[in-house]
């Protein structure tokens, strides 16, 4: 669920990035052999690369729902040489590579779920090296460079100083509140030892590099009233129209450009047939900010202009069967954090961008990272490689131009090799 | 569906009817001894009434789905004493009771179908003489007065100068657009045949008559627009700013009070995740208005609205990724119609209820009536008797309280004789 074209930059960082020596490791793991012949693999399996992301996007993963893909990328990870490969409690698939020396665990993960409900058509249409495909990009591209990775590793026989925990997790779009990623860093077998964490998602040529977790607060808004008959008890209050009134009032909300912050209504329903004056009409809000302030400001904004809505119904209609009551739910909440520019993470990444040509873009946004940031473990977000948009909507689409595609999986394992310490 | 307290009164009508005396057959059928073993067996029967009301409230029907009552009220119906019992091709339960004369085939029926979806909990809670649950009065009490009216003539040994068709029928609610009636009048074993028609719905007194079909019109309102990310794509038009807008336009359209004229917000649907900007929001709409002309000029003024939302939608947000369209689909049309106030139906009706000391009251409104109304064949529709309160609300309840209950079954059941013909 990364931000597409409208990423934030954060202009200072780039600055600093640009006075940033390649850190030594960095330099040392991208001109090893071993590198470079993982690279040539990656380069040759290409064509598999692409079968694999059209095999996960077929496998539907809706929210709460990932099941089915989460078995096929067990297998998927097994088959591409992990041995030690299980779904944890919470749905996640969770794959240990062991290291040599002990050093510091890194997690690397890409998400199962796509924001599409259950039968949502996600056959994958090609048209050259296009693919189309609701979540071919968000973040299914992403798991297939998981596995890409795992391939490589294997083909060049590397061997990394930590221990590498690949993750295929759930929970990270919509009300999935990053269920998997809580449960990973919290209650999971590898919670309290994971010391690094990189998310890939999703597309993306590879230089924009999350820093920083968006908090956002997500909320379901229900409008309850008496209900009736469309006919007989015209006049009567309607949640349906209290409902109207606050979606109208929240689409004129003032929010700032910088820091940026945002609403949304995702998602609208009530009533149960169209001569009943509905009893109840709800919705889902999302509201973000690159600022703690102005989320909470424009939250306070929000709850009072629902409160507003159901008050107008009250007066502009009859409430002799009963009144319009609002109740506004917090159904999701994602913290704040930030991991320091200065920190061996980031200036790893910047390091291995830069070997590869292009300038590290430095962002903050929701993803994953947010739960490890909130506790303090450093944690970055990737892209996975190649072009693409329309994520999030029926028209995704990603290209799979070999040359763009192959760096930028060649980018994310050289950070992870460069972070995990090459023998 | 009948219209609750807001039933409208043709004033000119009551007028009418405090001059017309009582037809003499009506007359003869409610002195009959016949007739009075018939009304005796009634008032024994109560409480296995009160029994099959619950019973059949307990079997849920929802809209398109009535099979599983539809089958329950065939076998009631055969129990009750019908030899001739099917179910049409669309879902009617049809029973024939075979005159002795030819009369006119007289249909009489109450419709199987909710307002209430799959999963709505239909318990019949009791407390005293009140029953609650969805559903309980509109229409179960009125089928429960079908299978009491077979009975109670088969105890008292009536024929008929007329057949008899005893109907369940489906699609009278909603999106069903009457769909039970235009078979059962126009596809139907007996189309052509009928040459009167009784609907009982729902609860009530028993001296409301319905002689006029209300015209509607219903529409599915469909906002398609880009979709996208909620954080990454703000900024973009969105079908859930359209919809919110298109619903506060319509909740200050202008309509007439008389002739009552009604609009109203049913269902709304729309979007996949709170963190998705949606590609789709909808709505299904009824419009009402006891005269055409002014239902169609509303029906004009609401199709406008809904595009200048949409025109709205384009003009405030970014159109780069596209443009929002509307879509406004007729989903149902229930026509116009209405039976001559000195028909033999309408005259009969109003003797008998005098007769049982009440004032008839002549309105119109929209229910299965309609279909026969608008094919000029004879038709009223009749409350089941009792009382209650809140149909098309999960707060339903009827009265089941003696008197005003088997006073309402008697009333039906005597006009129904009185048109019939008693040998």
């Amino acid at each position: 669920m990364w931000e597409a074209s409208l990423y934030t930059k954060i202009a200072v960082s780039f600055v600093l990035c640009l006075l940033c020596s390649l850190p030594g490791q960095a330099q040392g793991v991208l001109s090893d052999p071993g590198f470079k012949l993982a690279e040539d693999f990656v380069g040759k399996d290409h064509d598999r690369f692409i079968r694999e992301i059209i095999q996960i996007t077929e496998t539907p993963a809706p929210p709460f729902k990932e099941e089915k893909r989460a078995r096929l990328f067990a297998d998927l990870l097994k088959q591409s040489g992990l041995s030690d490969v299980e779904i944890d409690a919470e749905g996640n698939v969770i794959g240990l590579r062991k290291g040599t020396r002990n050093g510091p665990m890194i997690a690397i993960a890409a998400h199962l779920d796509t924001v599409f409900p259950e039968g949502t058509n996600v056959k994958v249409r090609r048209q050259g090296t296009r693919l189309f495909a609701p979540g071919v990009g968000d973040d299914s591209r992403a798991l297939a460079v998981l596995l890409e990775i795992v391939r490589a590793m294997d083909a060049a026989k590397i061997q990394t100083a930590s221990d590498i925990l690949f993750v295929g997790n759930v929970g990270e779009e919509g009300e999935g509140d990053l269920r998997g990623m809580k449960y990973l860093f919290q209650k999971g077998p590898y919670k309290d030892r994971i010391k690094m964490f990189i998310s890939l998602d999703p597309f993306g040529w590879g230089n924009d590099v999350t820093v920083g977790g968006i908090g956002s607060k997500r909320f379901k808004v229900v409008f309850r009233g008496p209900g009736g008959h469309s006919f007989g008890n015209f006049g009567l209050v309607s949640p349906a129209y209290a409902l109207g009134d606050a979606i109208q009032k929240l689409s004129r909300m003032q929010v700032p450009s910088r820091p940026k912050t945002t609403f949304n209504v995702g998602v609208i329903g009530g009533g149960t047939s169209v001569n009943s004056i509905p009893f109840e009409a709800w919705m889902d809000v999302d509201i973000r900010s690159e600022m703690k302030e102005d989320l909470d400001k424009s939250v306070d904004t929000f709850i009072r202009l629902m409160h507003e809505a159901a008050d107008e119904e009250n007066r502009v209609r009859t409430t002799s069967q009963g009144r319009i009551d609002v109740e506004v739910k917090l159904i999701g909440d994602r913290p704040f954090g930030q991991v320091a520019m200065n920190s061996p993470i980031v200036q790893t990444a910047g390091a291995v961008i830069q070997s590869f040509g292009l300038n590290p873009n430095y962002g903050m946004s929701s993803t994953d990272s947010n739960i490890p940031l909130s506790m303090g473990i450093p944690a970055i977000t990737l892209e996975s490689g190649g072009t693409g948009g329309r994520n999030h909507t029926l028209d995704e689409w990603i290209d799979v131009e070999k040359t763009p595609s192959v760096r930028g999986i060649e980018i994310a394992m050289g950070i992870l090799m460069s972070l995990a310490g090459m023998n």
